[in-house]
């Protein structure tokens, strides 16, 4: 096989996702009031694994988990900040995107999966801005190329210093022989809504495009000469401040997760609080068994305080967050992961019944928000999912989206404790997919008013009821359970995992497209193609020549 | 570099893409009444290349290039016709889909070319079901698999024979570590609204589903006993045309194209009537250069019958899409298609107004949406477009579609007879994009008010006005023109072939997404991608592999 299947640049210690601001090594945090400003100063020889310098501000996964961080602290930690100045501690250098060494030693599994988190970190960044209001300023102190300005295009403003060498650029295609894999090529014609013309010069344009006439493109919402910029950024800041709303309640804090990893030959797990991730490399097969709360829930904003990042809704979904990174960055040849669940579905849907009643709360908003980040996290994984219902087991409200998420769903029919599934108040609008329909519009595509009928139903439902109401696919019985379930997860283990990832990608998401699922759809699926191809990875291709002094080569042949 | 750089399965003659019923060699057109039967019967030893046997009626492209010009003449030479049954000639096999051998020993990109093509035909179909009320029944005699099950999704029935042995399937993921490549996933779940956990079971599952379980689960509209099968066919067909409104007006028979074509080392022309394709392998760039008509338009639906396929709207399209046609098939490492018009602007519209004028003839109306599907095989063709406006051009009307379609366009400002171009009716609906919008709308989705600000704009235009109005891209002067557009095209030929496609792929559509983006943008870049991996086409892949005793070997990553 070809070099894709080689080791190279695989991460030698497993990828983890917590970090707190004291630590960050590559971005400052600073607040002044309702502004929060974020500076990009990427320490050139601290990236993720030798091999490669961070120079020019350009990033690697590092980098970005900090990014990811902040994001989140930011709208969990610190309520008051209503204006994000995003910017760049380097002289004349925003930030010049992926670092190229690191990707062109990468694995393609690794890309891909670097390309999908950096994504996900940057449409966290919308949702801040347009459901946070927390709104996001790129001011760019100097170039913005490739992924820098990439980041800029997911912030709400894009405000560009007019000194005669600031720019933003995307040198992917005419210097890499790749594409912008962090949605830039569809932010630029679907969120910018620039020209398809001056698109496709501008993404062809290595040195890009400066001053006036990057405002005139759309690229930029404002060029401002060298003198006034740092003034006008901070009166724009101040006017978004003055139109956005105070928020009402204390912030809380995000404890680092407690973990228990173990490791037992093939076999690892990961117990945290109310998540256990067990992974087995002899199958392929992992699991993930998210438990139900026993405390009641907080009903009031102080109870809600009080309890803080401990309150189940948002620790669980933390926890759920934190394996699945695990799952695609440190076990990649995992390909179907089991979901179960256990203890009392009432005690679930009492905790999502506490979370809707207090909706008007900015805290609530953000738990409800998290956990509705975390389960597309979960229908973007390039992993099969089966949910396994059984007795004892609590698929009910939010859980039972796990459920709905899943490529399939088997139920138990029958037993002394009979396996029962319940929907509440959350399942019809609390948590959308990425297609802007919740897991039940997209289930039930061909029948709209099956959605309707189902919002009566209150009772939790056995396997025969959830069978008749389309909610669940198979329920064996006792006699055949076993046997039913084993067969399928063997069949599914054996299967090619890149015609898996393809399949699952092209069902998840039937109904309408948005911004977001043609990010994920369209242009990761090209990147994908391309990540491959001999004229960017072969031996004499332009990813891998990036730097020498020889020219690619190219197979010329389009398809 | 890998494999598929190789010429393995490169066609040693040019394929060309004529054909006429009587020379059909896989399929029997017959006619009865307002039916028309559309019997697939494949000849195994009628390859269009040797090296496979074109067993269980599946197809190649050649069998392909028979269906789409069956469809296609249905609609010019048979508007009588309301129900089109599509069925096997063949015992207990609808279609097991494309050979796969045929894909096993093909090129990357002729696999990928193949694909598209088929997916233009099933399109096509559909368009004529919902736009020409011509309405195509699946009636599957006998297993679907794999693409002969997509072909029976592009229906608008699917009546299936309940004979304990018929069936419904899609393969390729379980048995060949590919998706099915013709809409097949997408058209599962958001054009039938299957389940997604119902269709993820059914396209994991080789031998595929049958009977009532086929209907239940929404994969096929009717699963009838084999005793009632043909009668109730030929029952829903006459309910069908019963439901279907005569055409008033005669067929016209569409001739074989002229074409003169010519070779010269490297260079390659071909001459129609109105269109010339020049093709220069040495700089890897085309021109196409398209001739306005001479003769005034016919006005009257009497006129545009007598004139027949002569009318320069039908004669020209049909010769731009045969030549669009031979540059993906024949001309693969072409890069760059210059798309250059020549003669009177306003003859072009007055062509373009008689159409408009006759719209409510059917067959003005077929001439339209055969326009409209030339233009969208521009639009997903897999290689850039430069239009370039000179004096003497006529960019106007359909022609200024071209410009609009390109990726460029570059407009020669000033000189003695100054170039202009020009909108007319036709531009601000009859053309529709993949997407559902006009050129104009997709070009001005920042600002739509101006598309309407356009309609009024009925005079040509010289470089600066339709600069200003946004119509093209530059507008050099004399003295910058010829190094300009010389630089650009050398620059464009010189970028990679692969980042290219993904760039044109996600700049092009912006704007809304339909099933049809979605099947090319989507699906066909998973599919692109997976062609390329090794799991599907190494040396142990599942392609490579099938029908070999020993079983594929995966890298089990999941990306």
């Amino acid at each position: 096989m070809a070099t894709e299947t080689s080791e190279k640049g695989a991460p030698t210690t497993p990828v983890r996702f917590e970090t707190h601001p004291d630590r960050y090594t590559h971005w400052k945090l600073s607040f002044e009031g309702p502004v929060a400003k974020l500076v990009m100063d990427v320490v050139e020889d601290a990236g993720m694994r030798p091999g490669y310098a961070l120079k020019l501000n350009s990033y690697d996964l590092g980098v970005d988990i900090e990014l990811a961080d902040a994001v989140e602290r930011l709208r969990f930690e610190h309520p008051e900040v209503k204006v994000v100045l995003v910017t760049s501690g380097q002289q004349r250098i925003f930030c010049a995107g992926a670092n190229i060494y690191m990707l062109g030693s990468s694995t393609h599994a690794f890309k891909v999966n670097f390309c999908k988190f950096t994504n996900e970190t940057r449409l966290s960044l919308e949702e801040a801005c347009t459901k946070s209001d927390q709104h996001y300023v790129a001011a760019l102190n100097g170039v913005a190329s490739g992924g820098g300005y990439e980041l800029a295009l997911a912030c709400e403003r894009i405000l560009l210093c007019d000194d005669g060498s600031s720019a933003v650029s995307f040198p992917e295609t005419p210097l890499l022989a790749v594409l912008p894999g962090t949605g830039g090529l569809t932010r630029l014609v679907d969120k910018r809504k620039v020209r398809r013309d001056l698109a496709d010069v501008f993404s062809t344009l290595a040195e890009g495009v400066r001053g006036k006439r990057a405002e005139d493109w759309r690229l930029v919402d404002k060029s401002i000469p060298k003198s006034r910029f740092e003034q006008v950024v901070a009166d724009e800041a101040k006017t978004m401040c003055a139109q956005t709303k105070d928020k009402v309640g204390a912030a809380i804090t995000l404890p680092p997760l407690e973990v228990k990893r173990t490791e037992d030959g093939k076999k690892f797990t990961s117990e945290y609080r109310y998540v256990t991730l067990s992974v087995d490399n002899s199958t392929r097969v992992a699991e993930i068994m998210m438990r139900a709360p026993e405390a009641d829930p907080a009903t009031t904003s102080e109870a809600l305080r009080a309890l803080g990042a401990a309150n189940w809704t948002l620790q669980a979904f933390r926890e759920l967050d934190d394996a699945l990174l695990d799952l695609r960055f440190n076990h990649p040849a995992i390909g179907l992961v089991l979901l179960r669940t256990k203890g009392d579905a009432e005690k679930v849907r009492a905790h999502d019944r506490a979370l809707h009643g207090l909706r008007g709360d900015w805290l609530a908003g953000e738990i409800r928000l998290k956990m509705q980040r975390v389960l597309k996290r979960l229908d973007l994984t390039a992993k099969s999912f089966f949910a396994l219902v059984e007795p004892g087991s609590c698929f009910a409200g939010s859980l039972f989206e796990l459920a709905l998420a899943a490529d399939r769903t088997y139920m138990l029919d029958g037993g002394d404790e009979a396996a029962m599934v319940g929907l509440d108040e959350l399942n019809f609008g609390a948590f959308r997919m990425s297609n802007g329909l919740t897991r039940l519009e997209t289930r039930f595509l061909h029948d709209p008013d099956a959605v309707k009928a189902l919002e009566g139903k209150k009772d939790l439902l056995d396997a025969g009821e959830a069978l008749k109401l389309k909610l669940v696919t198979f329920t064996p019985d006792e006699m055949d359970w076993e046997d039913e379930v084993r067969i399928a997860i063997e069949e599914r283990a054996s299967l090619s995992p890149d015609a898996l990832t393809g399949m699952e990608a092209s069902l998840r998401f039937a109904g309408p497209e948005t911004m977001e699922t043609k990010i994920f759809g369209r242009l990761t699926a090209w990147q994908n193609w391309i990540f491959q191809r001999p004229n960017a990875v072969g031996e004499r291709g332009a990813l891998t020549m990036y730097g020498r002094p020889e020219r690619p080569e190219f197979d010329w042949r389009r398809t």
